[in-house]
């Protein structure tokens, strides 16, 4: 089962794109405000995600290099070891899917008005999850400084 | 851009797979301990993941099927509308991408033990995403009540 697996390629569509209006592509501002254009005959698919005041966005970060194979990143200080990429939230990586929890700001028809997705204009979107099973909360968690300082 | 995107699949290989040894497949366990095998190319990609408690584990939901097209699915109570896909977290989506919040229990080499994640046997996984970034803690959500009754 496995093996057979792993010779597959998944194949995904975007269920829409990022469409953003900033002066400064580059800029990282968590207040900016996005907008989501789905695809027209998804319009019914966002059906009572009103009810939510966050929702995780899954993209593609479309503008990464699909020929960088980087698996580690340096550290910032010297003499420290690399740190794995699946121990960061960096966007080289083996597929290049990002994770954003947002505020939802509005829904109109196949259109949502996102805060705080820092993805680039065009970007395909992948999926959308509405945000609050017990689950997704953590009281308890650890994470190093280092995560916080990026 | 937008159009031109719009035409593209995007190819996404898996980093590795679930394995999962429950006597009963189907049962919901959320303190069910699983087993994440990565490709050995990637053991080095996971250094430094023993830091955090918890992670995001991006995977393919591979026993949905593809055929199904269902964007709306009905509620439990009879008289009222139904609710689109992108407004739960079921596994019947366009793209059948899953996300789970585990707890990280043990990293060894190329294989993660984790608990809380609720995927079939054989299921690929495309991406682990450390948890802890400020941004990905809501201090007040809303969320509607029956997001808690599934």
């Amino acid at each position: 089962m496995i093996l057979l697996s792993a010779l597959k390629k998944i194949e995904i569509r975007p269920i829409g794109f990022v469409k953003r209006t900033s002066s400064n592509e580059d800029a990282r501002d968590e207040n900016l405000v996005s907008t989501i254009v789905l695809k027209k005959d998804l319009t019914k698919a966002l059906d009572g995600i009103e009810e939510f005041s966050h929702v995780f966005i899954i993209y593609w970060m479309h503008k990464i290099s699909n020929t960088e194979k980087k698996i580690v990143q340096t550290r910032g200080r010297a003499g420290m070891p690399p740190i794995g990429i699946f121990a960061c939230r960096g966007p080289i990586r083996p597929n290049p899917i990002g994770l954003t929890l947002v505020e939802l700001v509005k829904r109109k028809e196949n259109v949502l008005r996102v805060r705080g997705l820092d993805a680039f204009d065009g970007t395909p979107v992948l999926d959308i999850k509405p945000y609050g099973r017990p689950c997704d909360i953590v009281a308890n968690f650890k994470a190093p400084k280092r995560f916080y300082e990026n």
